[in-house]
C-alpha cells in the first residue's frame, strides 16, 4: 500500500478505506485499554489523530513507548468525534519502526525554551515551532526564486571563496589548505597554499552579481555569506544567507522601488501559502504579529534622505546614547526611533555620507553623499542594504584610492567601467532577518537551522 | 517610456510605435550611412537588429566605438525585411551610455578559445556561449527547487562551516579567524580561535540533512560544498554546488527509483524552457547532444550490482590501467566502458564492498556490502552518489569505531538512531556535472560563473 502524507489525509474530502501512514508519535494516551496516538510527520504542522482499538494487530509493540517513537500505521480515514479535528485514522494494524525511550527522549509533551532547544538543534525541527519555522524558511527560499524568475532575472551563483579582502562588508574569515596543525613560519606560506594566495569567505556576491548584470541585464544571488565578527547578539550570524538583485540601467529611484515591492511579495506569498505555519507564530510567538505584516503590505515604506532624518533625531527631543550628527553612522537607537516610534512604518533611509559608505557606492552630485539606500522594518531594523554603483571610471578610481584600495585587485571591476560602462544598483536583503520579522521570532539563531556564532560550531 | 527587453520586442506580435530598449552592442556595421547595430541586453541570446538611418538624433555618439558599447535607442519595431529575423528596430533617436574601446575591447567578433575566456570571466557572460550557459544555469537551478517543492520536500539550509572534519568525501579547506599573518606557535591555538575549536568548510550537508528528514519527511538542500584536493582536472573544482535530497521512510530501490526520475525531469525541464540556449551547445559544442538527451529521457536507467558490473568488467576481453578486483573502487575507465560502450545509456551501479565506502551507509544482509548507488552518464560519469543510510544504532556504531571515529563527535548524529530511528536514504547529485551532461561542455570551469581551482581565485 502506497504511504499517504499526513497533509495530504487531512486534506482528504471523503472517507478513505485502506490507508497507510508513517511517522512519529507527538503524543501518546490510552483510555480504557484503547491508545490514542498524534501522528506528525513532517508534512505540516497539525497531527493526525490514530486511533487503536484493544485487540489490533501490534498494539504491544507500543508498550514502553510513546512520544518520539517512529510507527507504521495502516487503517480506514473516517470523521473523527473528537473536537477540532475533521478526520482520524481508525487503526487496523500498527507497527514500531523506532522506538524514543521515554526516560531519556529530550522532547517531551511540554514547552522547552529556546535556549534548550538551540543545544538540540538535531532534535528541534520535531517541535511544532521549529517544524513550521523550517516549512516557512523553505516557502520564503521558493519565493524569492519565482519572484525574479517571473521578471526576467537571472539566478547567479557568485563564489563562496574570494581572493578579494576588502568587499566592504565587515570582517572576514580565511580559508586554507595548509595543515595548520603544523605551526605556520611566516605569511608568505600562502603563496604555497591552495590558491597560491590568501583566501577568504565571502561577505556578499555583489562585485561578481555586477560583472554578470552588466552582461545579463537582470540577475540576483541567493547563498550564504559570513562575518567574522565577534559578536554576540541576537542579530548576527558568522554565517547567513543573502539575496542580492542586480540591476543593469537601474538607478537608486528603481531599486527602492524593487526593494519595497521585494518585501511586500515575500511576505505576502508566506501569508498565502504558510498560514497554517504562520499562525503558530502569532498565537505564541508574538501577538502583534499579524498587524505588523499587514502594515507592511497595506502602504507605501516611507522615505527620508539620512539629511533629513539627522534633521528630524535633532528636533525630537529626545536624548540617545550615540551622538546625531552629520557625517556619523545612523546607530541602532535612531533607526529605531524612525522606524518605529517616528513614521511607524517600514521606512527608507536615503543618500547617506560618502565617508560611512563603501567606494562602489555612486557619488551623488553634491560630492559629499551616495546613492546609497538602507530599508528598516519595526523591530527588526535594517533588513536591506543597497546602492547605486559608481559607473564613472574616474570617480571609481578616485574612491578607490581614497579608500586605500589597489588597482591591481578590482582590475576587473574597473574593467566593467571601460567597457560598455552602464548605471546599475541592487541591494542585499539579509534572509534571516526577513524570516524574523515575518515570524516575530527576536533570535537569528531560532530561524538558522544551524547557526554558526562565536564559540558554537556544533552539528 | 518605458524600457522594453530584447527578449519582449522579438516576441511581439504586432508593429510597436515608440519603444525604448537599452543594451550593449554586439555588432555595427554600416553601410551607405545607414549604421546597423545588434543589440543584446542579456534577455535571451538573440540579438535585435538597430537600423539608424542617416541624421537621426544621436547617430553621431556611434562614431569610434561599436561593439561592447552599451546604448540607449527609442524608434519603432517593424518587420524586418532581413533573413532569419522578424523584427527590427527603426531608430528615432540613439544615445551613447557606456563607450568601448575598440582596440582594447578584449570580446571582437570572432569566436575565442575557452581558456582565453577564462581569463576575462568578467565579461564572458557577454559572449553568445556564455550567455546562454548562465541562462541554463539559473533555469536549471529553478527546476530544482520546482521539483522538490511540487513533491513535499522542504528546502534546508544546511551549514557550509563546519566542526566535523570526517564527512567523508574528501580532503577539507581549514576557516579561521586568528590572523594568519601572524606566525602560528601550536595547534592549540584553536581553542582561542571564532568557534573554539578548528573549523572546515563542509563537503556535504547530508548528516545535518539526515537529522531534518527525520523530522520534516522529504527535504533537500542545495548549496555550495568544497574539496581541497589539489586535482587540476576538468571535472574537479574546489568548490561547486550540490542538490542533496534526503528522505524518511525511505530505501536504496526508492532512492535509485527517485535519482532517475530527478535527472529526467531536469533534463526535460531544460529542453522545454531553455530551447534556444540549449541550440547553442547542440550546433557549436556537441553535435551528438540531443541524442544523448533524448537518450536519457526515452528510457530507464541500466542498473546493475558493483559484484555483477566487475563480471562484466573481467569477462569483456578489455585490458585496464587498475585492476579490476573485488573490493577495490571502480575507477573512470571502468564506469565509462560500463556506461558508454557495454550498457550504451545510464547506469545505475549499486551494492558496493562496506570497505570503500563511508560509515553511515547502511550494511546490507551479506555484512560485505553496503546500500550505495552511483548514477554514471555518458560522457560526464558519475552525476549522483547516495545510499541508504545506517539506522541501526548498534551497526552504525561498530561502522563508526571501525573508522577510527569517535562517538563524541557524532552524538547527535547517534542520537536519530536513538529516538524513533527510521530507515532513510538520499543522494547527492553535482549541479556543475549535470550542466557539463546537459550542455556537452566539457571542462567544469565553463559551468561555473567564477570557478576555484588549484591556484585560480580571481574575481
Amino acid at each position: 500500500m502506497k504511504r499517504t502524507r499526513v497533509k495530504q489525509a487531512l486534506n482528504a474530502e471523503a472517507p478513505v478505506e485502506g490507508i497507510m501512514l508513517k511517522g512519529w508519535v507527538r503524543t501518546k494516551r490510552e483510555s480504557k485499554g484503547v491508545v490514542f496516538l498524534e501522528l506528525n510527520d513532517g508534512s505540516c504542522r497539525t497531527n493526525l489523530q490514530i486511533v487503536v482499538d484493544p485487540g489490533v494487530a501490534g498494539i504491544d509493540s507500543l508498550d514502553g513507548t510513546g512520544t518520539g517513537a517512529a510507527i507504521k500505521v495502516t487503517g480506514n480515514l473516517q470523521a473523527s468525534p473528537g473536537k477540532g479535528q475533521k478526520w482520524e485514522v481508525q487503526a487496523e494494524q500498527v507497527e514500531l519502526i523506532g522506538s524514543a525511550d521515554q526516560e531519556s527522549y529530550p522532547l517531551q509533551k511540554k514547552r522547552h525554551s529556546d535556549e534548550f532547544l538551540r543545544g538540540i538543534a538535531h532534535l528541534r525541527p520535531r517541535t511544532n515551532k521549529y517544524g513550521a519555522m523550517n516549512r516557512i524558511r523553505s516557502e520564503l527560499s521558493f519565493a524569492v526564486h519565482q519572484y525574479f524568475r517571473e521578471r526576467g532575472f537571472y539566478y547567479i551563483h557568485t563564489p563562496i571563496i574570494t581572493g578579494s579582502d576588502c568587499e566592504g562588508a565587515g570582517d572576514m574569515f580565511v580559508v586554507t589548505a595548509l595543515d595548520p596543525d603544523k605551526a605556520w613560519k611566516s605569511p608568505a606560506e600562502f603563496g604555497r597554499d591552495f590558491f597560491g594566495k590568501k583566501a577568504h569567505l565571502t561577505v556578499s556576491g555583489q562585485l561578481p552579481a555586477e560583472s554578470m548584470a552588466c552582461a545579463l541585464g537582470d540577475v540576483y544571488t541567493f547563498g550564504p555569506t559570513f562575518r567574522a565578527e565577534n559578536s554576540n547578539t541576537s542579530k548576527h550570524a558568522a554565517e547567513f544567507w543573502m539575496v542580492e538583485p542586480e540591476v543593469a540601467f537601474a538607478d537608486l529611484q528603481d531599486i527602492m522601488e524593487m526593494a519595497q515591492g521585494f518585501v511586500q511579495a515575500l511576505t505576502g506569498h508566506v501569508k498565502k501559502y504558510c498560514s497554517q505555519d504562520l499562525e503558530l507564530f502569532s498565537r505564541f510567538v508574538d501577538q502583534g504579529l499579524e498587524d505588523r505584516l499587514d502594515s507592511v503590505l497595506s502602504q507605501p515604506f516611507e522615505r527620508i534622505s539620512y539629511t533629513r532624518a539627522l534633521e528630524v533625531l535633532q528636533d525630537c527631543g529626545r536624548t540617545f546614547e550615540y551622538p546625531v550628527q552629520w557625517g556619523l553612522d545612523l546607530q541602532t537607537e535612531h533607526e529605531r526611533f524612525l522606524c518605529e516610534e517616528h513614521f511607524h512604518k517600514p521606512l527608507i533611509v536615503h543618500d547617506y555620507p560618502a565617508g560611512i559608505k563603501p567606494f562602489y557606492m555612486r557619488v551623488n552630485d553634491d560630492s559629499s553623499t551616495v546613492a546609497a539606500m538602507d530599508v528598516l522594518l519595526p523591530r527588526v531594523g535594517e533588513i536591506i542594504g543597497g546602492s547605486q554603483r559608481e559607473e564613472r571610471l574616474e570617480v571609481l578610481d578616485r574612491r578607490i584610492q581614497e579608500a586605500g584600495l589597489s588597482f591591481d585587485e578590482y582590475w576587473w571591476y574597473r574593467d566593467l567601467r571601460r567597457f560598455g560602462s552602464v548605471p546599475h544598483a541592487g541591494f542585499g536583503l539579509g534572509f534571516e532577518r526577513l524570516l524574523m520579522f515575518i515570524t516575530g521570532v527576536s533570535n537569528i539563531r531560532d530561524v538558522i537551522p544551524f547557526p554558526r556564532t562565536p564559540n558554537m560550531l556544533e552539528f
